[in-house]
């Protein structure tokens, strides 16, 4: 039996297997060559424990070469990025044009599904997009992730004159904040890190470091929209201080914890909108990054090799450190 | 000094006073008397401790006729329904025109302002609506409570092809079935009462009694958009079950108790909306009373006189039990 190297997650613990059975395309599936992946919070999350952990092949940020795709030769020899969710197309949500939420879904690298963190990896054609030729490697791994920031615009109505707060400056707080300056919008990034703050210099969003002042001041006069990138259960109240009545939260951290206290009757007094937010188009962000438009490069913060994955995954941990590529 | 019969609220408990203090106008403010009242369920949650309870004369739901309002006399003479909320028209809420959320704001027998459970009571005349001379008081009583169901319509696009699921059939509950039936939509109720859900029998609206069995049914084909007016918590969960991924959870309810467990990573991962939802335009509410679109008077269980206002409010508080009238 062919086999592969892979990292897998086993009881928790990742290892890198050497003898990872070769996967096989089945259906519409194309069997992909992993060019280079992207470690993500949620990956951390899995290995935490978040929805019970997971086993197999972790990792869904990725730029791949078709291979085979026998559904459809047409797509060998392409190079792509995928969208992570596939619906099982039968039940009422994929029949209303839900798939990415179907219950029976498998996700890549987080349910059901063996990810990107291996020298192959499969996905129907359907979830694939040809990335430009013009376009880098390190460039198009960010398709992902960025596609999952402009799903804030697919979710709320944003642009000039509303006032918009960004809580995190992390590696989806940057991008938040990249796709959100694109809008128009005044916004205003809340962060721990002046360096990483300093990477949004060029879009013109203001940036501010946390602190229970700074905290104070903005409640005193709340946006319009939040959005919680902080990744941790603080950040939820913290948003919820910083938008005004009528106004509208939306999150797109999930994390382990679970809130303890919470009083729903706050919502209803300021009539709050909250939104989660998750998955998002792949057509404008990977339009954002052949534009040019937007340029994530100055995020990485590291690249190892497949053999190195737990060092890669760690280094990921580690406050401070924005995105870590690996590559097969 | 004159002195008025009112139903005050101190240390928790009500105490009918017939050496109230008579209100005096200020500013903008017309003195109302009060024809007829109505019992709401926060006037039985600010009883309970709800907001750290409230102190003076309770009650906000009323129809009353304007006795003097030095700042426009033509209002004297006027029947008028009114709304609760009272701005301080400077802060920068205010000026966003959301004075209704002013943090500074009054509001009508629940915050920093005597209500409408006595003889007279005070509301600047901008609150004022005026009550076309051919709805009877029994109906006009009802316009606050039928404005907050039409919020939702104000905060979510609800129409034909979406099916929609309304908790509970207490008197918001009603209200809220009412003001969805008209907008064409699939409407589900969801109650406890048979008596009560068949006062939508002429509303088109399919209604259920509630059952474990009931709510898998329903969740297993989950809602565009539910409304939560149970008013308890586990109603909020019930929500979260029956509604589909990206769709729209809308909270009526206010009440004392706090999430104890809550996994904010169900909203991200599912991509659902909330939305708090209190107060509301009284303009639709009242062109419906009006025209007879919506006749709310089947959910008038009894009528009290002032001196009976405590009996009143315990009657309101038993199970089964809908609109409860105050008729100073």
């Amino acid at each position: 039996m062919a086999t592969m190297r892979a990292v897998s997650v086993q009881n928790g613990a990742l290892t890198l297997r050497t003898d990872y059975p070769m996967p096989a395309p089945r259906g519409t599936e194309a069997l992909l060559r992993v060019r280079l992946a992207g470690v993500c919070a949620t990956d951390i999350e899995l290995l935490r424990g978040y929805k019970g952990g997971f086993r197999g092949v972790l990792g869904h940020e990725f730029v791949g070469e078709v291979i085979a795709a026998p559904s459809d030769p047409s797509w060998e020899g392409r190079r792509v990025v995928g969208e992570i969710n596939v619906g099982c197309g039968q039940c009422s949500l994929c029949r209303r044009g839900l798939g990415k939420h179907c219950r029976q879904r498998t996700s890549l690298g987080i349910i059901g599904r063996d990810g990107v963190f291996a020298e192959y990896t499969l996905l129907p054609v359907e979830n694939l997009h040809v990335v430009p030729d013009h376009v880098p490697d390190e460039v198009a791994v960010f398709a992902e992730p960025l596609a999952a920031a402009y799903e804030l615009l697919e979710q709320a109505a944003i642009g000039p004159g509303q006032r918009v707060m960004v809580l995190g400056d992390g590696r989806l707080g940057l991008l938040c904040a990249f796709v959100l300056a694109q809008t128009g919008c005044d916004l205003t990034v809340v962060g721990r890190n002046p360096e990483k703050l300093a990477l949004l210099a060029a879009t013109g969003a203001h940036t501010v470091l946390t602190s229970p002042t700074v905290l104070d001041a903005l409640a005193a006069d709340p946006a319009d929209i939040v959005v919680d990138a902080t990744g941790a259960r603080e950040g939820f109240f913290t948003a919820l201080r910083l938008v005004r009545p009528l106004g509208t939260l939306m999150l797109k951290s999930t994390f382990a914890d679970r809130l303890q206290e919470f009083d729903l009757s706050h919502l209803v007094v300021d009539e709050i909108t909250i939104i989660g937010s998750r998955c998002g188009p792949f057509a404008p962000a990977l339009s954002a990054l052949a534009s040019g438009a937007i340029d994530p490069r100055p995020l990485i913060h590291a690249e190892y090799d497949l053999e190195h994955a737990t060092d890669a995954i760690a280094r990921a941990s580690e406050k401070g450190v924005l995105k870590v590529l690996i590559r097969p």
